[in-house]
């Protein structure tokens, strides 16, 4: 692989989540007694375990791009996290993917045992939508935030994120047309990643309706970039580099882009994917660069 | 045990959310490929299994009480019966109470798998933030919506339902204190039935502060009031009256009320708790008395 310049904002974008995260979760989880604490440090290792806080930065790049100030959008932005994690700790148990290792470390349930890693995923998906809905900030509107916590739910449930993921799983062993797979990612990961976008045009008097379409679609086509890369990485990086077992989705048999496409047929599609999110940036100004530098680094790591 | 005659009014509301919930369910889980309807099944089979629908009567109860229509109450019902329903598919599982039978029916994860049960009820959960988000009704502010979904959040997680579930867990083989278990109570089951008391103040203008307090308080006790009642049909009812199998908490060593207080303790512990739930009523009209025929229904199933 190359080495690829990792663009400085996504790390400056990373610790700030990293320094929202916990301060949220110490907020919203005081334990009343000593019963309590178990789970609490569940949800917490789940959320605090070195992710790379994708969500987030595009959630903060795009207000960067919409000059909406980087503080109006912590909360949402960490709930939307807060989700992803939840997903993460689910998606691990034996019952599903079954993986020891997240991230280099022991995935939750290895570390709490399954029911409370059951619990604490169930948990973190209550406290994202507690911590939107307790949100209070002049900048977001009450209507803006119910449909925020809206977003929040479909990205993330029965025809969102939930559904994708039961489709992947009814989908292990079987060869599955290009359609499908990319049906199974838009609603697994790519609904919540546009969620992560969308929020910041809540914020104040949002952008108009051109850059909105245009910001969906790119959200759209970078979430479906991004998986594409994923699967990519699965096949040529290794153990240490991906933190989780490499050769992961070929030994339990998913369907992936390499397999369905070849390895370089997977990297052309990334390619073309690439291009279309940079297209429906076009004549917007500089402030979409972050934008615009998120799928040029995804893409790289391909290579 | 005695005869007990059930109020009419009990089926009236519990039929009037058996009527809704489907409804709300065909709206929301509308599939855009095949491959999605496993888990819409798996979620409709989870909430439409004829459960008892005591936290949505008690919303229609307290909406009868407070002049409010109860169609107003409809969808807030609604949403927490959904995450009563997920919670129940979530404790079900093989990692948690593992129970094969809930109602008399096969549990979810018997009946879809373990995998698809987990994300059912993940989905579910969304899925009770989604409607309530969604709901639109002019006697509902945006305001008092925010404050129903922060209800849910808080009932429903790490300082609610979720760590109750953990505090239950951790107790298993334990003799713990009198305290310690009405905690356990309060969290698990307690807080989500106040808030289906509570939403029903919220619609409108509501009642001023001395009935919410008193409903509050009410709530808190007839919730404790259930759990044990239902601790006490575990040792004196048949499996085919509880429509799952009867002795299941002392088979799994749980703590209960019979076994911390003995069965007459037990009894005893029920009554206070039941007069004291009426007292907290007592001087308001009668359009209360539904929700005083509830706690008298709940007790008079013990004898």
């Amino acid at each position: 692989m190359n080495v690829v310049v990792k663009p400085e904002f996504l790390s400056r974008h990373k610790e700030r989540a990293d320094s929202v995260l916990p301060k949220l979760l110490d907020v919203s989880l005081v334990a009343a007694s000593d019963s309590m604490l178990e789970l609490h440090s569940a949800m917490r290792y789940a959320v605090t375990n070195g992710g790379k806080r994708i969500r987030p930065t595009l959630s903060y790049a795009t207000a960067k791009a919409l000059g909406v100030p980087l503080d109006a959008v912590d909360v949402p932005a960490c709930a939307i996290e807060m989700v992803h994690a939840y997903s993460l700790v689910h998606d691990d148990l034996p019952a599903m993917d079954n993986d020891d290792l997240r991230r280099g470390l022991p995935t939750c349930h290895k570390k709490f045992g399954e029911a409370m890693a059951i619990l604490a995923g169930d948990a973190l998906q209550a406290l994202a939508f507690t911590v939107l809905s307790q949100h209070q900030d002049d900048r977001l509107s009450p209507t803006n935030k119910i449909h925020m916590i809206e977003l929040l739910g479909q990205a993330s449930g029965a025809a969102g994120m939930a559904v994708g993921q039961a489709i992947d799983l009814a989908a292990v062993g079987k060869k599955i047309p290009l359609g499908q797979l990319e049906e199974m990612h838009r609603h697994k990961t790519g609904m919540l990643i546009r969620a992560s976008i969308m929020i910041s045009t809540m914020i104040g008097a949002g952008p108009d309706a051109d850059v909105t379409a245009r910001l969906s679609r790119f959200a759209n086509d970078i979430g479906l970039l991004f998986q594409i890369v994923d699967d990519i990485l699965d096949v040529v990086s290794d153990t240490a580099t991906l933190g989780k077992p490499q050769g992961a989705d070929n030994a339990l048999n998913k369907p992936t882009y390499p397999a369905l496409l070849g390895l370089e047929g997977a990297r052309k599609h990334a390619k073309m994917t690439h291009e279309q999110a940079l297209e429906q940036l076009e004549g917007l100004d500089d402030g979409f660069d972050e934008l615009r530098q998120i799928s040029t680094f995804i893409i790289e790591r391909t290579y």
